[in-house]
């Protein structure tokens, strides 16, 4: 949703408010960084994190004190970013970065529902790892006491996405300067058993390494 | 170093104040996020970023909200992190992720000294393209007159790592399910030339697409 606070102040252009352009952003990305403020200190704290619909959960201990000092309400900014490719430019002044990125502006709130709150750990695990959910013997009850739950609402979200080679000065474009774009992608490598893994077989999500 | 604010309340046995810890991750990440607070209204900027000793630089257009905001002083949070791996354990409780991050708190200096300035962009230049400075045509007065150059000091700066396997409950570890590591890289692909590059060939330092 456009709000004030949603509006770039530069190259608005590149700005979208549509679920269309966000929600596959988030869906993308593994990490988000969570920012709040304390006292009017800026603290920022990347995290996993599970969207469903139009509300972002996030999980941690309830001893944390990043989940304790936001899970009254105060008001956090979660950003993410996939950076695609580095634009490689003529002059330095025209460099630039081929990303998507999703800013939300929301207030927490503690998931008290016990069903909602194993729903959203299944989605955090299943967001980082495909399938590795119904792989898993089922979560304690001792082990839901230690974690807590956060959703966000994603009504106060926004995109912004740069795509496409570099733009020169047009007295630049002649230079015998190589100019073009370095596509940059997080890759999963080949997973590496534990110790104590024996010979436990890899299941079929993990057996393909995906690109994310 | 470490002060009140540096120091984790969770897992504090994973954070690091030593710059032969904390050098290498802000070397590595291609960028960081920079954090601030307004009217106690939290935001956050994903950007592009260089460090020199224990400084460290960013850039933007003079008239970017983000850098005015800052640009005086105001207290920001810089945060880096590298995603090495996903854990897979046999508990979704002991799933985890294998990183190395960076969280500065400092408070931004506007750079005024002329070649200070015209260094800093040349190492955000260099460290996200290694050699490509010296390949391009030198930076206009003008061009400089349109950007803004901020240092930070490393001095509160703290590192959080994680790496190594899963720890898995001794109960489960003999259940019948994969448990490991997937690794995580972020790879530099074949560049990708403008059109109006036409045949200038690739310099020797895009030759080889680096692993970042």
């Amino acid at each position: 949703m456009q709000t004030t606070r949603t509006t770039p102040s530069r190259l608005a252009k590149r700005a979208h408010y549509d679920e269309a352009t966000i929600h596959p952003i988030l869906d993308e990305a593994l990490f988000c960084t969570v920012s709040f403020a304390v006292d009017g200190q800026p603290m920022a704290i990347p995290t996993a994190f599970a969207r469903k619909g139009n509300k972002l959960y996030i999980h941690g201990s309830v001893g944390s004190h990043f989940i304790r000092t936001i899970e009254n309400g105060a008001p956090v900014c979660i950003s993410v970013m996939l950076a695609d490719g580095l634009v490689l430019a003529k002059s330095a002044f025209h460099h630039s970065v081929n990303y998507r990125s999703v800013v939300i502006f929301a207030n927490a709130e503690k998931v008290t529902d016990e069903a909602e709150c194993m729903e959203a750990l299944a989605l955090i695990t299943d967001h980082l790892i495909p399938g590795r959910w119904d792989d898993l013997r089922p979560t304690t009850a001792s082990e839901m006491r230690k974690t807590t739950v956060l959703v966000f609402s994603l009504a106060e979200a926004s995109a912004k996405l740069r795509a496409g080679g570099p733009s020169d000065d047009p007295d630049d474009e002649n230079r015998p300067t190589w100019a073009g774009v370095i596509p940059l992608q997080t890759v999963r490598q080949t997973p590496v058993p534990a110790p104590y893994n024996n010979d436990t077989p890899l299941p079929d999500y993990l057996i393909n390494p995906q690109n994310t």
